[in-house]
Parts: C-alpha cells; structure tokens; sequence
C-alpha cells in the first residue's frame, strides 16, 4: 500500500468515499465494544475463582504470628501478605505497608498526607504558594487526575521507549524546588507498555532533587504482568537502587493485585525506606485500625509464595497474550505502509499506545464512538487531557472477546484511515466533508 | 458499707493496708487482661464464620443490575449493600456511599477532604486560621486523635444522659463560624452507652450554625447493637429531621458493619444529603475506582436483609449482655455504698463509662495495669487526653472471657477503692503512702 502522503487530492477523494461506506456498514452493526479501560476479562476474572474457596466456616483465621485475622488491628498488614507483595515486587517485607483494595487510592492518600501534613517534617504543600509535578508523557490519567485535584501543577516530561527523558527530568529536579513529584510507571507503562531502562532507574535514583520532600512516585502496577513466557522486561528494583546510591527515602513504590486476583477486591500496597514508613505510619494509625486482614489472608492462602503467584500470572498470559496480538496483527494488516501511525508493541501491561498523525487522535475516537466501540478519551493519556499534537491513543486491549477485539481493531484502523485522509486533504488545503 | 467520706484517718489507713494486702494477692496471679479497647471476643467473631461460606468457586458473583462484582467499578457501592447498610441505619439507600473495611477511615476522609477542598464550594480549612471543632466529652478518643491530627482545635461540651448540652451547642455555633463540626455518638454513646434524647436530636436538626460548612458528624456505630431483647434505645433519625428542619445538608452519618460482622473486614458506609454526596463523590472518583465490591456482596449474601441481620445481633446481645451484667455486678457489690463512684449501665454499645473521685482516674489505671489488667488510658475519653477532672475510665467489657471479666472487675475495684482511699487521705492532708 502506498503512504497516504503520496496520494493526491483525488485519489484521497476515492479512497476516503469507499472508506467511508465500509464505515457506515460498521455502524449498521449496533455494536457494543469498549477498548477504553485496562479492566480484566470474564475469563481473567473466573481464574480467581478458586480464592473464594480457602476460606471456609471451618477455616482457622489465625495467621503465623498467632493474630486472628478476623478481629481489630496489625496496621501495616500481616507479615505474610507483606512477604507475597514484597516478593512481587521484590522489596524485603519490612518495607511494606498493606493497605485495602486499590493503589490508586494509597497514591491518592499519599499525596493528601503531604498536601496537608507534608513529607517528614517539610512545610505542608498546602501552605506553599506553588507544588509541581513532572508527568512523563503519554502516561496514567488517573495520576494526573490526582494531582490535578489537588492544584499541583503538572509538567510534561517526554516519555522515550527506554523511560522518561532523564536530561529534562535531572535538570528541572534540580532547579525547581516547587517540584515534589514525580509519577512513574516503570514496568509495561500505562499507556505505552514499555519499561525502563537500567540507565534510567539508575539515573531516578541519582536524582538531586532541589526539594527535600521530592519523591518519586513508583506505580508498579505491572511487576508480574508479563505477556510472553519467557520474554520479560526486568528492571532494577529502585528501593534497593536509591539506598545504593545514597537516596534511601526517594522513592514511594506501589502496587497491588487488582490484575491479578480481582479488580476491587485485591489487597494494595506501598514500599519505602523505613524512616518514609515511620512517616506514613504516623497518619495511618489516625485514619484507620487496620486493613481487611481476612482479605490478606485470603490472598496469601491462594497463592501460596510468589511461585503459586508467578504461575497464575501465566494464566492471565494466556488470555491476554491473543487479544494483544489479535490488535498488533490487525494494525499491521491494515496500516502497515501508510506512514500514518506508530504503535507499541508491549511484552507486558495492559495497553497499546497507538500515535495518529498530529490533530487526529480525538477525531478517530469520536469516530469509533459513534460506530459503537469506545475508547479512552484522547488527550487523556497526558495532564489536563490536553495532548499537545492529539495523536495519542491508548488501546486496552483486555476486556472484550478476542472475535470483538478482530472487529474493534480493524473498526479502529478505519477510523485511523478516514482521519488520516482528512489530515493530508487539509493540509492540501480541501475543506473537509462533514 | 460507710461511705469513705465518713471514714477516719485512722480506719481510712487501717482499710488501706487490708486492701493492699487484696491487690497483692492479685499481683501474684500474674493477669493478663485487657478490658481497653471496644474488641469483639472470639465467640462474637465466630458467629459470622457462615461469611465464608456464601461465597464459593461455583457463585454467581453478579449483582440484582448485572454488575460483575469481581471487576471494577460502581463507585457508590451495590444497590443491594446500600439497601442493606440503610435499612440498618434507617435512611433510602439513595442516600449512602459504601466504603472500604473502617467507618474511622471514612470520617478521616471526611476531615481530610475538607481541609484540602472545604465543603460544597466553601474555603478549604487548610487555607483558614482556625477551624475548631466541639467534642462533647467524655467522648471516643479515635475521634479526637483525627481533629488534633489536623490540628483542629477542640472545644469540650459536656456529655449529659440525654445528650450534649444544647443549650452551648447553639450557642457556641451560632457565634463561632470558626467551629465546622461537632463529633457525635448518638446511640448507645462511646463511652457512655446513653443515646440522646429526641429533644436534642431535634435541636441538632435545626442548629444555625453561623460557619455554612459546618456539619455534624454524627458517627452511629452501635444504630443496631443492642445489650437486651426489648428493651432498646431508639433514636429520631437525624437525616430525615434534618430535612424536615429545612437544614438537609447538615450531617454526615457514619456506620459499618466492624461490630457486626468482622472488625477490619467488615463494610463501611456515610449517609448523607444529595448535595452533600455529590460533593463528596467529586473527590472519591479521584481516589478510588470503587470498593470492595465482593466484601459488599458477601455481605449481602450472609445476611440476607436487616431482618437477618437484626437476628444476627441478638447473638451478639447473648454474648455481650452477661459481660456488661457481670462488671456492673462486681461495681455492685464492691462500691455500692462507699459515694466514691458512678457508672453507666447502658442498653447496648461496647462500653461503661465510669467516674472516679476528682484525681483518681489516672491512679486506678496504672494501678491495674500493674496487676496486669489493661484499660483505656485514663483521659483518652477527652481531646488532647486530657481529663480536666482526671475522673473518667472507659471500660470495655466485650473481650475478655466472663470468668476472667469477673476477676477483672474485682481488681478494678479494688484499685479504685484504694485510689479514693488516698483522695481522702490527702484531702485530710496525709501525706500518701509510697
């Protein structure tokens, strides 16, 4: 197939009527598809089954240290959830704090607790006139939505195949002692699902950030999310690399198992040095008695170690790897040669980073919208949801069924085209068809 | 038996060193008792065991909308765990929000959010110079740690049997627009056990208060949790009387189901107004997905309705009643007569509230603690836990077993015996015993 910048005026003219009319057969399908959100399938769901199971009536509700889970207290969660989340994500127990059902809300009340009470003793950033954040770009619209509820003004920092642009990210450190933050997802990245670099994670750990109460904001959302058996992004553990380089309290690491038992229903968690937890401690034993243990339990009981974790991972992979080579396929069969996009290609995550042409992304989505397949919002990969060029696109693959996922993406390569066309007969100065 | 007041120099030192002699005997015995914290026992937790079985590998986890509840999502919480949680504390399911595990946590995040954003477009306390809050004393000390830890200034009001004294809750309110809430156990009251009246319920149904933001903060953790079969403390329900008042916006109310089905695992829930959840939806679609959706369920599934739940908490009251009869037995027998003591002896609620003599409270509690039987620190009753008459001990029957309870009352008595004996030693200026 020829790049669509080679056709001319007529031949865009030709290509976008046929383009259009297999658009309306699509939208004669009332179909009903959502590629917006990384949430786990039926099939994902029903692989947890079996944890509904290990309790039972006649279950002892003890755990090792002889505290029965089923009553008050133990703030920072048993020892063996702390010793299963550690080993996920591969810090030592004691640097684990377990909290409820969802990181996104440990990450919510992390940045609460510095709003208001600030971070080891520094000023509340609520009493300074000015808290920046760096948000490497495309990334996590639930991040940004955190910061940006909060008034922290947010900074795009380009977000490259082997991390975030560590020049930018060192010198604005550096320089801006407004900058507290910064939010990363290291491993399979939302949106782009790649990872970083060694280069990078040492470079994070070296960073000599002008603020004393910066942190750098560690989403694991992905530490076990591998698609391929044997073909996994490893990173180096930050924990580990901020002590070696000095900088023991400069990162807050999250996770949690929300894709990996259920979504809701999970146990979450943060890692940090010892003097951040003793911080974090002194406002947790103010908001709460203690976290659902039963819970903890309950997860622990199911996977065993890491090793019964780690093989229930592959189960997901299972399911998932398909619907993700279903869409890369897809893409290839209809976009390859048209020099019209670019797209990730992740061995891990949830999602696909799809880049349009500059001034497309919102105009494919709506598109698709209107056809019956959704998609995350464009702009919403980036801070404020403004993508500067609007070509950016994430595609979550997980939830619908692999025959959907053939029909959304090739729906969604259409849409691509037919923007794509209207991009290049714009720039020769056509007006466009309604 | 004379009361002490009566009693000489002499017979006060001869009686003393007969109960020293007691308290000896107890301090051979090695206790170890702990009657401080409002702790379900063993047999209360396993009368929920059944819990873990209504969910099994084979369930249908779907809920009466076809919500998956494995996966994420619905913010608010089932329809059918809101219908449940209403029902128990008597407003429309259409006016709760489920939570996570802890109704502490959901009042901290009440504080936390109006210190950060106000309430319902009003300054955020962080950017005002003084935000106080009135505490009707004695009251529940996880309360006061929230306000001090935010460094809201607390103002005592006194706790009467029917309730605060209104007549300096309107008053103070109506002055003050620095004063935003007021901390509330309405029904069978942490540590009182006394409920309030429907006079002042109907009084804080139609306070004036002069800030637009303030809010009662009316935490009804024991709506359901009676001691006797017919013989319950009922209240006006405060959501509706508040909307009859023309004051709809005035009061978050605050449950779960910790003393009901497992304290740390059980659900959590605020009923309030439309406005007001609106205003709080706003801020928890920034920090969390959902909650705990499979919990909620469970939920469901075990209890049926408020029915089964009401029967569930006749089992509680078979436990708990002969624990509260028991100390108030021991406080019976021991101080009936010696005009050194008042208690509470409640329908229902975790706790007795007991007042020493003037200065004795600290007193009595190290002593007992010295012959290994753990209260509430005397004072924790009152913000900064300061005691301004040092009288005030919570006692928290619920946990220990009947027998230990017996002697722990016994000894508790005893230590107060001897801590008035001093009061009125010193009083008649003999210089205390070491």
């Amino acid at each position: 197939m020829k790049p669509y910048a080679e056709l001319s005026v007529q031949e865009l003219t030709d290509l976008r009527a046929q383009l259009k009319a297999q658009y309306k057969e699509y939208q004669s399908r009332d179909l009903e598809l959502n590629m917006a959100r990384g949430k786990p399938c039926v099939e994902q769901l029903d692989l947890s089954m079996g944890m509904m199971d290990v309790l039972a009536s006649d279950s002892d509700l003890t755990c090792e240290d002889g505290t029965d889970c089923r009553n008050y207290g133990v703030l920072g969660g048993i020892a063996e959830a702390r010793q299963l989340l550690g080993d996920m994500i591969e810090v030592p127990a004691d640097n684990i704090i377990i909290y409820g059902n969802s990181s996104l809300n440990v990450m919510y009340d992390t940045i609460a607790r510095a709003m208001t009470h600030g971070i080891m003793g520094s000023t509340p950033w609520c009493k300074l006139n000015n808290v920046k954040f760096l948000c490497p770009v495309p990334g996590y619209d639930r991040h940004f939505a955190i910061t940006e509820y909060f008034g922290i003004e947010m900074i795009n920092v380009p977000l490259n195949a082997d991390g975030p642009d560590m020049d930018m990210v060192e010198k604005l450190v550096a320089e801006d002692d407004a900058i507290k933050g910064i939010w990363c997802v290291p491993k399979y990245s939302n949106p782009t699902g790649n990872s970083y670099s060694d280069e990078v994670v040492r470079r994070f750990a070296r960073l000599k950030p002008a603020a004393r109460d910066f942190r750098i904001f560690w989403d694991n959302a992905y530490s076990v999310h591998h698609l391929y058996e044997n073909d996994h992004d490893e990173l180096i553990e930050i924990l580990a690399e901020c002590k070696r380089a000095g900088n023991p309290d400069l990162v807050y690491k999250f996770a949690s198992t929300s894709k990996i038992s259920f979504p809701g229903s999970g146990i979450a968690a943060i890692a940090t040095s010892s003097n951040n937890m003793e911080d974090i401690k002194k406002q947790l034993c103010i908001q709460t008695i203690g976290h659902d243990k039963v819970n903890q339990l309950r997860h622990v009981r199911f996977f065993g170690d890491i090793r019964g974790m780690k093989a229930h991972m592959k189960k997901h992979a299972a399911i998932l790897r398909p619907k993700f080579e279903t869409v890369e396929r897809v893409l290839h069969e209809e976009l390859d040669g048209l020099n019209v996009a670019e797209w990730t290609e992740p061995k891990g995550g949830y999602f696909i980073s799809f880049n349009s042409l500059p001034g497309c992304a919102k105009a494919i989505v709506k598109r698709c919208k209107k056809a019956g397949v959704v998609l995350t919002p464009a702009g919403a990969t980036y801070p404020y949801g403004h993508d500067p060029h609007d070509r950016n696109i994430r595609i979550a693959p997980s939830y619908p069924p692999l025959a959907d996922l053939e029909i959304a993406a090739r729906l969604f390569s259409l849409c691509v085209k037919i923007a794509s066309i209207d991009h290049y007969l714009e720039e020769k100065g056509v007006v466009k068809e309604k």
